[in-house]
């Protein structure tokens, strides 16, 4: 019988799941919400991930149920334990990814390095922690935020007043210290429900405007320790918090050369795209592996350096299939990933992947090819 | 807005297809005849790729259409083209990968290598035809044969006599030298309808019982002359031909040191499955881009050997997840590609590549992943 994994959301990461599954003869079925989404081709049932009627009725027909985002309810998730359904990752889990109090506590119990952190209810307590840590803070709201959306940095708990007012019964804002970072690093791990584990090199990745832009796998500078802390917090992290499939856990490398957590992502990532065409397994397999409590598949780089670059939509974008024909006729080497997903800008659309023995050069073509996007 | 690949045929070659067009933003759409096919995700419209009616309807809703096999007829493809439909390749090209008489013609008008061939449509032909070339020859049905089927070594047109009278017309069949060969070899090469080529590296082919079985990448002892001959070859087919999209050419490598071409394919071909793994383009991105006639891709090998084993289906190779987890087990550097077919006794049911530094441990490595299947 052929295997059936569900996913559900249809965005890109449930798009870039089916390559693989289809390579590994799979089956793959996706919820989404509208037919036209990026994962369109797998798409069995249109509903949405916060009906749990709609949600259970789809994992009925999937052997394993797993995730293109973290947005279900956990009241959803619960229908679905309570019925059997087989999900991966756990509910138990996917809390810490979906709540970053509930993660920096558990963090913080793991003994894992962590900015200066703390639960604030009120601005006087916020404030109290801005004048602990200097002149100013990040503040996050525990759920919701993605791509820089729900953070703020603030010397001023009037700032986020409207946050502070948002807030009901016993619900709190995460107050971070402001880490003055060299670079962001992320760690990638796949884990698997009988405890198999496998990390990818830790890779570089940049920012711009609180969205992924780059990423440089492995992170040069990296061999010895901070190699060897990055994979360790990641293992720490994968096995305390009992997650399976890939976790991704973007890291800060501080100008005093300490590795801490910044964020948590229980899916594939953007940081790991580069896995799709520099990496003997991607973690788009070795996600779906692992969800299935199959073997894990060696990480092993297939080129001295990959360079990941994303396309984001511009105010011109509008001609992709120009834009794709010139990218590649001027470079024949780059790995062109488009989402199907219509160009807004700012908006991911797609990444270029370069594979090279050099990595000023690799950095120079897939910056060159994505660039071709931007026009 | 994005472009639609259609595909006639839903077996294994437009699954594979699939991947690559996700990648690169593409539509891909499959005309099959039952909804269970290999390419059951992408199938758009069912019909048979006989019915000029169906096909055409589908056709309508693509912006190019190519094939998963051969065995379109002409006049359905005239019915394409006379309705102005984008088909790749021209079916003036098909004609040849479809009428080996028509190919023999063709191939030595254009100079080509070939092993000695007569048309022969009487006994009496084919026995002189043997005589000629010693003691036995091979014949072949002019259409219609595939993995060794319509292809039979005899040494008297009697061991063919049901072949002669099926002939009607001005059919023939086509008789061929019997060419004692060191090993064979295929060569790739793409084309696209503005007239760019590129080759992939000649590979060794392996067959067993007229069926693939292993392909090695490059060739072993193939650098220099064999390898420049081998591509010339291609490219003059390719051009010769009006060939677009992929071409395989299937070649001996004679005891006496000469290249003469066997077959040809005009899609991607199993000879050609080690470079979704061993290339930087594979043959079925390389196909999309080729038929869309946008630039097309490096075929840079990332190893130094890539090799691909067939699975084919065995007597008990019932509990394929089975097998699959295991051989995941013992060979986590195993890419493993099963195609969603039942399996039957000798049916290809997938394949596995694997890529390395050493030539003996990778051919190793990939019978050993492809034997769990056997079991």
């Amino acid at each position: 019988m052929t295997r059936v994994v569900g996913v559900i959301g249809g965005g890109q990461l449930a798009r870039m799941m089916t390559p693989p599954a289809l390579n590994l003869g799979l089956e793959i079925y996706v919820l989404a919400q509208n037919s036209y989404e990026s994962a369109k081709i797998a798409i069995s049932e249109l509903g949405s991930h916060t009906d749990p009627d709609a949600v259970l009725a789809f994992a009925r027909e999937c052997d394993v149920v797993t995730f293109d985002h973290e947005h279900v309810p956990q009241e959803v998730l619960a229908v679905l334990t309570d019925a059997g359904v087989n999900v991966q990752p756990h509910p138990q889990a996917l809390l810490f990814a979906q709540d970053k109090l509930a993660m920096r506590t558990r963090l913080a119990e793991l003994g894992v390095p962590v900015p200066g952190w703390a639960r604030v209810q009120s601005p006087a307590e916020l404030d109290a922690f801005i004048a602990e840590y200097g002149s100013r803070a990040v503040v996050k709201t525990a759920r919701g935020g993605y791509d820089g959306k729900g953070v703020r940095v603030v010397s001023s708990a009037a700032e986020v007043s409207e946050w502070f007012a948002d807030l009901t019964g016993d619900d709190a804002l995460l107050a971070e210290e402001f880490v003055t970072f060299r670079r962001e690093l992320a760690q990638q791990i796949a884990r698997t429900p009988s405890g198999e584990t496998r990390v990818w090199p830790v890779v570089e990745t940049v920012q711009e405007n609180g969205v992924c832009s780059e990423v440089i796998s492995p992170a040069p500078n990296a061999a010895g320790r901070i190699e060897t802390v990055a994979a360790d917090i990641a293992l720490t992290i994968a096995q305390g918090l009992d997650v399976t499939g890939v976790l991704a856990v973007e890291l800060f490398e501080t100008e005093d050369d300490r590795v801490l957590v910044n964020e948590l992502a229980m899916r594939p990532h953007n940081s790991g795209h580069w896995s799709i065409d520099g990496a003997l397994t991607s973690q788009f397999e070795q996600h779906l592996r692992a969800v299935l409590d199959l073997p894990l598949g060696l990480t092993t780089p297939l080129a001295p350096w990959t360079v990941m670059v994303n396309i984001l939509g511009g105010p011109l974008s509008g001609d992709l299939d120009g834009a794709l024909a010139r990218a590649m006729r001027e470079y024949p080497e780059a790995k062109f990933h488009l989402y199907g997903k219509e160009p807004r800008p700012g908006r991911k659309i797609g990444h270029v992947n370069v594979v090279g023995d050099d990595l000023a050069a690799t950095v120079a073509v897939a910056r060159g090819a994505a660039g071709f996007f931007q026009d």
